[in-house]
């Protein structure tokens, strides 16, 4: 089966509003097995609505609308759908009755062209809006199936699990399911080019690279009956894949670095302090991103000045006067004081010039150092993270966090 | 002049990337006085992709495209416009050479298929990619517009604002300015139900309020033949409505928070440290996301255990035991404590229960105080961040530093 999705609203087409519902519904529709082709957006307009409906209904068995369902002269949705199948439209009761009490619940005034919300074409399914006001609903007839959703993200996600899904899963045929492995050190193109002969290969599963920032990631995708059978096709190609990257792999379905190394530290019981200069706070608060955080890491200390890499973290004043603050020495006496002055078994630390201003010939925008320290071992690593633009500085420090979270990821967790 | 946006990209269509793309494009046409209609989004398949090309062709002047331009096999939107229009496609060696050089810059291997970027149809316009390895490029043919950029947002903003917005401002008539008001702490129906007489009244300016995460931005726009006129336009406007929310504005054109902050603190010529629980170094993280924040940001701690609140800060163990770590008592000794050991001038604190595990009947998900400690004053506020969904973690921490540096803001910068 294939699916359209349309999504309906005028502030989708001035961009005052990014278009989360069309990722959120493809990769529920991706989940669920349905094939999805087209993404589109039209405005509050009738002849492109209507122009846009038909079109989807030529090219997909079902289409999926956002947006529209609300109390105004210009929520069009439902009539535009019940224009292009021929249906009345009638007062769903229930519907109006849920719409009332969510009014006088959130102490609101029902003014009366809210009564808009609940009539519906005849012989719809509606789906109840828990969050809001507008059901969703969905409409089957000559073998096509509109389902009409609201558009704040909110009241349709909620809807779409609860609802949509159930009434998804009965119409579907096969499911995929996916696992995806993290590279990380490696450009899309070099990743590529160790893979091309299995991806060009491989059809079920498939084999679809792309590039996040600082890190590319390949999605393996098997459809089949069930669950249990795709997981079988995907689980040797994920294992030959991971052997083809032994140093660049950082995990598999890990979610990102931070995640990743959370898991790490926790599943290894060991704790992590971070000392930071040029990414200002970043890791830390990417690390404190994962739930639970607190069991692995103990504390960072964001050093910006000179005087507080001393008063904080104790690197001395002789290794900034004789090195600099952007030094291997310096990183390493970071990393090495917030690991002794916070308890930690692992100290990670970044310092570097992330720009635009303060680079030099010696030290130019772009040189970094991050460094580990364990009781066991020490370690640091000069990095080159200029490509030499402007308004760079974000892309630096962004780089900077993942190669000291790798670091750790590597070599801090071995004995 | 009508444009029409078809995004390329089955990562789009599978929901595992939000098409940002189209919304930042569609905003920017808006300002160029470009209508848009449509948004398209269509998978790397040459026939969906030749059809939704053909289709956008029929409804609108010009159609602006992203995705699609990267070495491998599946990246063909180039391909597919010169068939459409019947262009060949010929090496553009200084593509190929700025490639080659970024390579270099960036100590990566340039593997033979990178150059099948640099190969574009005969007569294109080509725009530059600071930020990656694939050129843009536009091609004019037959009173059509096609322009083609770089799928990577990163990538294609910067070729947006740099290169493309010169190209289109070219083909307007008019040109339109804005101006933004930045208001924190107050929803955005509370905005609009103080702005509401005058944003009906006005028409050039227009007025357009839109909620960002944790404020509400009112974007004045007004069009005009040039800037100056524009200008003219805009300023009475802006501040008729700074002074309608004379307790919530924290800056026009500000940015963010973060900057206003930076900003402040530098003309000031004022120093702050920062002392992060809940937050967990996010603070700290966005203050030096602001170039130059060095002049006025002297360190932070993410004190994220106990002991690390009582060895980086001087947190008491006293307070700690009779009040906890999540208590306005905690967050104030944790502003002084960081601002004392820091020699700044300014302290500011998060200490909350983030979520999803931690809460209790007493301090729930979402109990937060931030904290503000100077010379002259303290001062400690509590906040209930939480909405009382699942999976707010982020959200809690976000409205954590907003407050704090609203503080910082507001009071920290007050003798």
């Amino acid at each position: 089966m294939s699916a359209e999705i349309l999504c309906v609203g005028t502030e989708l087409l001035l961009g005052d509003v990014v278009n989360t519902n069309a990722a959120y519904i493809s990769r529920e529709l991706a989940a669920c097995g349905i094939d999805c082709y087209y993404q589109s957006v039209v405005g509050d307009n009738p002849a492109r609505l209507s122009d846009s409906l038909k079109l989807a209904l030529t090219r997909a068995d079902m289409v999926i609308m956002t947006g529209g369902l609300g109390p105004t002269y210009d929520d069009l949705t439902k009539e535009t759908v019940a224009a292009y199948f021929g249906l009345e439209m009638e007062l769903h009761q229930p519907s109006l009755d849920r719409m009332m009490a969510f009014f006088s619940r959130s102490g609101r005034h029902f003014t009366k062209n809210n009564e808009k919300q609940a009539f519906m074409p005849v012989g719809a399914t509606i789906f109840e809006n828990d969050r809001g006001t507008a059901p969703g609903l969905a409409v089957e007839k000559e073998g096509k199936t509109v389902i009409m959703l609201p558009g704040p993200p909110g009241e349709m996600t909620a809807m779409f699990d609860n609802q949509v899904k159930p009434f998804l899963i009965g119409r579907s045929s096969h499911i995929l399911r996916s696992r995806t492995i993290h590279i990380f050190g490696m450009g899309e193109s070099a990743v590529e080019d160790v893979l091309h002969e299995s991806m060009l290969a491989h059809t079920n599963p498939t084999i679809a690279p792309y590039a996040k920032t600082g890190e590319v990631q390949l999605r393996v995708t098997a459809s089949a009956p069930d669950a249990a059978s795709a997981d079988a096709l995907i689980a040797p190609v994920v294992d030959e894949i991971v052997a083809l990257f032994p140093d660049s792999v950082y995990g598999v379905d890990a979610g990102d670095m931070q995640t990743a190394l959370i898991r790490a530290l926790t599943q290894a019981g060991r704790t992590i302090a971070v000392a930071e200069s040029c990414t200002g706070g970043m890791i830390a608060a990417r690390l404190t991103e994962v739930p639970g955080a607190s069991a692995a890491l103990l504390c960072g200390v964001c050093s910006y000045s000179n005087q507080s890499k001393i008063d904080f973290l104790g690197v001395s004043q002789a290794t900034l006067e004789a090195h600099g603050a952007v030094s291997e020495e310096t990183a390493l006496e970071m990393a090495r004081g917030v690991r002794l002055r916070s308890g930690a078994e692992i100290g990670i630390a970044t310092t570097g010039v992330a720009g635009p201003t303060g680079g030099t010939a010696e030290k130019p925008v772009g040189l970094v150092y991050v460094a580990l320290s364990t009781a066991e071992k020490e370690k640091a690593m000069e990095l080159r993270l200029s490509r030499g633009y402007a308004d760079e500085r974000q892309l630096i420090r962004n780089f900077a966090c993942l190669h000291a979270m790798n670091l750790a990821l590597r070599e801090g967790l071995k004995k």
